[in-house]
């Protein structure tokens, strides 16, 4: 039987990491010519085919797209595919979609396997291990082969591609200016390590906002969190030991879990301590209190991304193909019951 | 430019439905001559190729696993992909995923496009309209050609293919018996329309249960909701007007809403009225009081699918193919804060 080896398996062979692999089919400089030259004889030894897409593609469409996002239990991503599907459907598109699970290596196989023919372009979300790494080959050699790419919301300064973002620094710096024109002393956050960009975006924000309005900021009152899943334990208790007046989470689940710790420890909210999250999820409604958050719009940024690839995809003039354009999703406050009454600011 | 025709095109053409184009490519008997010469004449016109799958399907591995599931926007098929991904991670298999939308039309095109040879085989869910149509020839031919199916949660007799269920009567069965054991008299369901599956077996589940102890059912406790986006009104209502003394909802939006409106009329939960939910997501698990349900571990069904069909793709043993098993995964009840005490039971 005769299979078609796989990046993976090249890898694991040669005992290289996938991107090694991945450079050396494309003769990258950055990898040795000892390294490449075994893996191109490798992978010509087993049939290894990478992409060549460029060959072809003008002559050729799928009418199928492909979307790439880091995970899928989680109510924002999975409203940026209802946007994509929406539009994508209605121009006579399908839509494919895979998941890096914040994987690097998933991310690179992913993209491998779809741009080997199987579809017309990609519209992504980066991978936070792939942030990490800022080795961004594989989707620059997509572009550069002619492949159109749309980035949404966790994008990149270093690839040169249509991009759709929320403004993450500014969202989070009119919420906490809200909150101090409401008279807000002590605003907390509560936030991720920062080397996924929306987290370290809306860090920005809030102090952004703590500077401009000249309050001083105490790092007493910044919350890094490490661990998600165990995010109760370390909020409880940096509620209790600083006694915020008001709280800015960066995502819905610190939210939530920050209204738990409060009540917890016998506050009331929003009567003591007021919560502003970030991200309008399920969580969010049918919570009680339900939560006044910062709301992006996961429908309307998919129906942008997928409303640029279509246009580059359908666009006949090659001349356009280097004016990339980046689109910013305005956010609004959606306020519920978890903050005392709030005067509308610049939302 | 030479662009290959969907099977959408051939039918917006002809002016005929998707399933007469696919039925005709086929020479189906179910279509009338007429219809199916003219279909594979125009196909002809315009070298539309139908798959060929099994022509070349033992020769090829792409060791691609494609998922076709109803929505997204949906904790529980969330889940279930987690767990295919990682089943199918560890056996070396890349995961695609597609959505029906719950359209019928949508099923078709998805299983057309991938079953050309992009992939090994399907894990699917059925969309509502696929349910309501009992069309299945798009699968009965997939399978028919070689290429392996497991179905998961909602499924059909009419297809012969290895199957991963929730016993859905059974576990309603249970919660309901629960609630008599534990002295609740006026056990009220909120259940769907009836013609989606897993809402109808919930249903028989909780009527089998009230007979089983021979309490009455009363109509008058069974809210029917057709509109799931709107439920709130018509649930408030239902409560008010029935003051039932326990409600068994057949999804957690339903118990969420429940709650919600016992507490806008006044009633205290649990104190004066339990709620029991069904599918253990992040709203049971972060609403306050937080929610009783009988908990369906997607992640464990996801490996169970992915593990079937796996198996199926690496046996060597052509004659095995003809047993298909159907696994049953095991429900228990998550007891939370919207239930009085309930003293375990059959769970």
């Amino acid at each position: 039987m005769k299979r078609k080896i796989t990046l993976k398996q090249i890898a694991k062979e040669l005992d290289v990491s996938i991107s090694t692999v991945s450079k050396s089919l494309r003769d990258s400089p950055e990898i040795s010519e000892d390294t490449r030259l075994k893996v191109q004889a490798f992978a010509k030894l087993y049939n290894y085919k990478p992409n060549n897409i460029a060959l072809s593609l003008k002559n050729r469409k799928t009418k199928t797209i492909a979307i790439i996002i880091p995970e899928i239990v989680h109510h924002f991503f999975a409203t940026v595919i209802s946007g994509i599907e929406q539009v994508a459907n209605e121009s006579g598109y399908n839509v494919i979609i895979c998941l890096s699970d914040e994987s690097f290596d998933k991310e690179v196989i992913n993209m491998e396997m779809l741009a080997n023919g199987s579809i017309d372009g990609f519209i992504m979300s980066l991978s936070k291990e792939t942030q990490n790494k800022a080795d961004f080959h594989h989707i620059i050699e997509v572009i550069n082969q002619g492949m159109p790419v749309v980035m949404f919301d966790r994008v990149t300064n270093d690839i040169l591609c249509d991009k759709v973002i929320i403004d993450d620094n500014r969202a989070a710096f009119d919420a906490i200016q809200n909150l101090i024109d409401n008279g807000f002393k002590k605003i907390a956050l509560i936030t991720t390590v920062d080397y996924v960009s929306v987290g370290k975006l809306r860090t920005e924000g809030y102090l952004r906002a703590l500077r401009t309005n000249d309050v001083n900021v105490d790092e007493n009152l910044i919350l890094r969190i490490e661990d998600i899943d165990n995010c109760a334990v370390p909020i409880e208790k940096f509620i209790a030991a600083n006694k915020p007046d008001a709280v800015f989470a960066v995502n819905e689940l610190f939210a939530v879990t920050a209204i738990k710790g409060a009540k917890k420890i016998g506050l009331n909210v929003p009567e003591d301590i007021s919560v502003i999250g970030f991200t309008d999820g399920i969580i969010s409604k049918y919570s009680s209190p339900s939560i006044t958050t910062v709301s992006q719009d996961g429908i309307e940024m998919g129906g942008k991304a997928a409303k640029m690839l279509i246009q580059r995809l359908e666009s006949e003039d090659e001349e356009e193909e280097e004016h990339y354009r980046t689109e910013v999703i305005e956010t609004h406050l959606v306020e519920r019951e978890s903050t005392r009454a709030l005067k509308r600011g610049s939302f």
